[in-house]
């Protein structure tokens, strides 16, 4: 029923520097992610776009992907009490995967943190306010840091041709940017931050383009970029996309707000590698995390496979229920994978249930009941 | 061109408990704010609504309106360093309008402060994550104050049948609320709090509508309060709707994201009766706020009215130039007011431009420049 909405357009949920051209492009959906537009579908179907996405290269606005910058004396000392994740070690030019908690130990988002010098890092963050609680933290505590957006907007390369595309642009040097490691790259006569990332489980770049504005009109400069992207990979079949729900649940990558909430902690999200407790180390709701792995967790993110007929993105939970009946989770993010040949979904399962291989039902919008079992994520190749 | 791209659904996107409601009465449009879906139209055009807002009752989903619940021994304090308005005399069932600033006095919310106790207070908000502001400010500061999103869903009845309406409900005591107050009253078996007001320049009153979790399902209770509403709306040709844009822009009622955001200060937004300086209380952006009150602001929200053909809502902000051709604003609300016979808007005009009376030109998206004034608001009767 809720197919056929329309999204209302206001300056409220804000266009990007890219807009103009995935319109042109003819995008059919949209969603909202930080008050921004992040294109859902252009002509194709989301498994045409998966077949397209795992064999050629695509090119997404995801400038969605807001960044916090987080600079000054005690940006280090700020970012690390952001996170469970330990920063000690971490060099300039990486990128790392970090859980974000709140005072209970629920997850409030799960950004990249990007370190471009000691003293300067940025936080490309989920779907929250990441800058009003870095702020209000930061003001709190009195730190000595500089909290902003600045006016960066992420455009992804995705797709097993990305390296030969973005050779083309860049030259070899391309080729040494290793997964999670950026460099600073000359693009239209700027320097620009490029990493070897993205939210697919494909190859892939995010060109994290900053609008320069002593030089250009950001949406002039964010339409250059997308044509130099554009122009060069005709040669490579390069298509408009966005991140492909088939691809991500495939892959296990999970998406805050949908797969999980600020009522799930990390160990809850299989993030217990990134919150090792060190003495040394404090970081907000580090003392709710302490207690929760004393005490165990009771529930965990699973990929559940299911049968029936294909199942299209249903945008709506769908329950999950055990052999007796009682209710053990919810599918989050559901469709059908045409390389498993059937239904694929994640949800958070019970503990008595989680078990690889346990058998459930998944309870579709119409009602219906289906057969399921539990696996591992990321899904078995 | 935009007009007809869909809305992706997902559970990120969260639904209400009317939404199954909205979508039986055919909702055409949604928006999403704080990550909730908002109705933004149904079966008739913007100017039906209008019309039957203005003289009927209507029932709105306004959810999204999220609470931010401050209780504890520190709640006060902490709400009086959350705004520049001060609290000081704020009785149990008032409604307080209150501008909140970040540290160099940028706008980050214009929330309605609801005062439930001595020590609980809620915030309800619009499009910007003020949970996660309030929790890490609170943190930094190590105060003793919980601050969580309760499970309250507001529910607007707007119009001038609305308090016929109500009274049919809930009888004549609800003839004695008055505007910006609140009663707590017996709805459905439950205690609820019904206020005077409400995102329209008619009468109306908002029903913060909260799940209590022992006694029913919350999709089941709230779709028990709207046809409980629907049905005693019948004799008052009541109309499902949502915030309408000319009824809003006639009134000089601003939206956060829309016509101000964190580029623009309290002063610009009209709103310096709620902001004066005492030196026994201190907010965040105290500092800046002083700084900008001694040396005057730029710019200022006006009205604006201009020539042309009937204008539907654009979705895109409208450039506004000056007789020589100095780009001096926005349009960011704008459509054509059956009432006044033009087209309005809204708009931050630089300051030696924003005098009531000023010609100006408004550029179409389309490049046409249409003529127009400036006006004072809300626009005159």
């Amino acid at each position: 029923m809720s197919k056929n909405i329309k999204l209302n357009m206001s300056r409220r949920i804000r266009r990007t520097p890219y807009t103009n051209k995935v319109e042109e492009h003819g995008v059919s959906d949209f969603t909202v992610v930080n008050h921004m537009l992040l294109p859902k579908g252009f002509k194709n179907s989301v498994e045409e776009d998966y077949w397209h996405l795992s064999k050629e290269v695509q090119v997404w606005d995801v400038s969605c992907q807001r960044q916090v910058q987080i600079s000054g004396p005690d940006a280090a000392t700020l970012v690390q009490q952001l996170t469970p994740r330990s920063i000690k070690n971490m060099e300039t030019g990486k990128c790392f995967y970090i859980p974000m908690l709140n005072e209970n130990a629920g997850m409030i988002n799960d950004p990249v943190l990007l370190k471009l010098d000691d003293d300067m890092f940025w936080i490309s963050i989920a779907d929250s306010d990441i800058l009003l609680w870095a702020k209000g933290y930061a003001l709190g505590l009195n730190l000595n840091a500089t909290i902003v957006e600045p006016d960066v907007y992420p455009l992804a390369i995705q797709g097993p041709k990305s390296e030969e595309l973005m050779v083309s642009i860049f030259g070899e040097e391309i080729r040494k940017i290793k997964f999670f490691n950026f460099r600073i790259m000359d693009l239209l006569g700027t320097k620009q931050v490029i990493a070897r990332s993205g939210y697919s489980k494909q190859d892939g770049f995010e060109i994290y383009f900053k609008a320069h504005k002593e030089h250009f009109n950001k949406i002039e400069m964010g339409e250059k970029l997308w044509d130099t992207i554009w122009n060069a990979g005709q040669k490579f079949n390069i298509s408009p996309g966005c991140p492909n729900l088939i691809d991500r649940i495939e892959g296990g990558l999970m998406s805050y707000g949908n797969d999980f909430t600020s009522e799930n902690n990390p160990l809850e999200c299989n993030l217990e590698k990134y919150c090792k407790l060190e003495a040394s180390h404090d970081f907000i709701g580090k003392e709710a995390l302490t207690k929760i792995q004393n005490n165990g967790i009771k529930q965990k993110l699973r990929g559940i496979i299911f049968d029936g007929n294909p199942c299209k993105a249903t945008g709506q939970p769908l329950p999950i229920f055990s052999n007796n009946n009682k209710r053990i989770g919810q599918i989050t993010s559901g469709i059908f994978s045409p390389r498993i040949g059937k239904n694929i979904g994640l949800s958070m399962i019970l503990k008595d249930y989680w078990d690889i291989g346990q058998n459930i039902f998944v309870q579709m919008l119409d009602g219906e009941k289906r057969k399921g079992t539990i696996t591992s994520l990321p899904f078995p190749e």
